[in-house]
């Protein structure tokens, strides 16, 4: 049985997890610092294990495991907006993005599909998270979707119930703006069973197992 | 660089991590309880994380991540000692053992190799930890080799400091006999370092990566 999954959404402790204003030069729109927590990098994808392991690495790794396809918003893919410039972008990511997998790319304005020689492939559809699901589920051959974010996008397949496994890093920082991850989710713990582990580095994992 | 590295092995408070005598009745010489203390079965491999998603499955995935041969002691492959028995043993795991690649099985009675059709192969070395290492790394091709235990086995690569990565999980359990960790190797930790942490199970990972 495919399941749904999330995996690594950093969320700041005021419950942001993402700025408000994605440029070229802000891929996260502003709250870059939420990843820059651990290593510098903006994380976009994780595969193995690096040196040294550590708990949170661990966790991250989880990312790729059983995946067979990804969703994610436009405003994960870049920050254009509107009907997709004829500019050559192909996303942040250059020749060989990390996903290795399909990936839909919800959008109002589809435009033609991107094939990558290390199995990434960029379909846009303009279509409800149920019909995206399906799609990613076709496409995944029975593993695992994943749910690729932004923020806004995985709040939307939490409110249309689809999520069965949701990985949140709660990041001790304070953003004071940009893209909320809990707003019209109340009660949201009702539908799921919560385990919580902090690690040395200062993060929170939650881990968020739908329940049956 | 290719690392070489421990995982999953499971520690009674007491601190041993097999029991004494290993027959066909007890693969784990009658310390069985320091697995069962999860789900019931004895964990042989992992490979992606199982429903639902805890910490502990998290952490038990990294298994089989980057992992391109594996090393394990005579006593983890079967019940025998003295000479092989012209008896068909192919060790506990049937006709598709979970490893994936090759394995090279220490012993002082060598005997042929033995070719799944998934991928994993027995080889049978009468050899020091560094030889054994070496044909386990040319085998790996760069990926990273696992020392799969028994505890001896893991001790002997602890002492030889041939170890870049040791996982260990200690179970909150009293054996009170079996094979013990950490005979001869006092002061281990000043040769790595070690971060912990605990889960809703009520175990301790504890994750020990070498010092550069």
């Amino acid at each position: 049985m495919s399941r749904t999954r999330v995996h690594n959404l950093m969320v700041s402790s005021d419950g942001f997890a993402a700025g408000g204003h994605v440029t070229l030069e802000q891929p996260i729109g502003g709250a870059e610092a939420i990843f820059r927590w651990f290593d510098g990098r903006v994380i976009h994808g994780v595969h193995g294990i690096d040196e040294p392991v550590t708990v949170d690495r661990a966790m991250f790794s989880m990312w790729g495991q059983g995946i067979g396809a990804e969703i994610m918003g436009r405003r994960k893919y870049g920050p254009q907006q509107g009907e997709s410039p004829d500019d050559g972008w192909q996303g942040w990511w250059g020749d060989a993005p990390p996903f290795l997998t399909p990936v839909f790319i919800l959008t109002h304005h589809p435009r033609p599909s991107i094939e990558f020689e290390n199995g990434t492939s960029f379909h846009f559809v303009d279509a409800s998270p149920e019909e995206a699901l399906r799609l990613a589920q076709d496409a995944a051959g029975g593993a695992d979707v994943r749910i690729g974010g932004g923020p806004s996008t995985v709040r939307q397949f939490l409110q249309a119930d689809l999520v069965d496994f949701l990985h949140l890093v709660i990041v001790p920082i304070v953003l004071g703006s940009g893209v909320r991850i809990w707003d019209d989710l109340p009660g949201l713990q009702e539908r799921f069973d919560v385990e919580s582990v902090s690690t040395s580095s200062g993060v929170t994992h939650q881990l968020w197992n739908r329940k049956r």
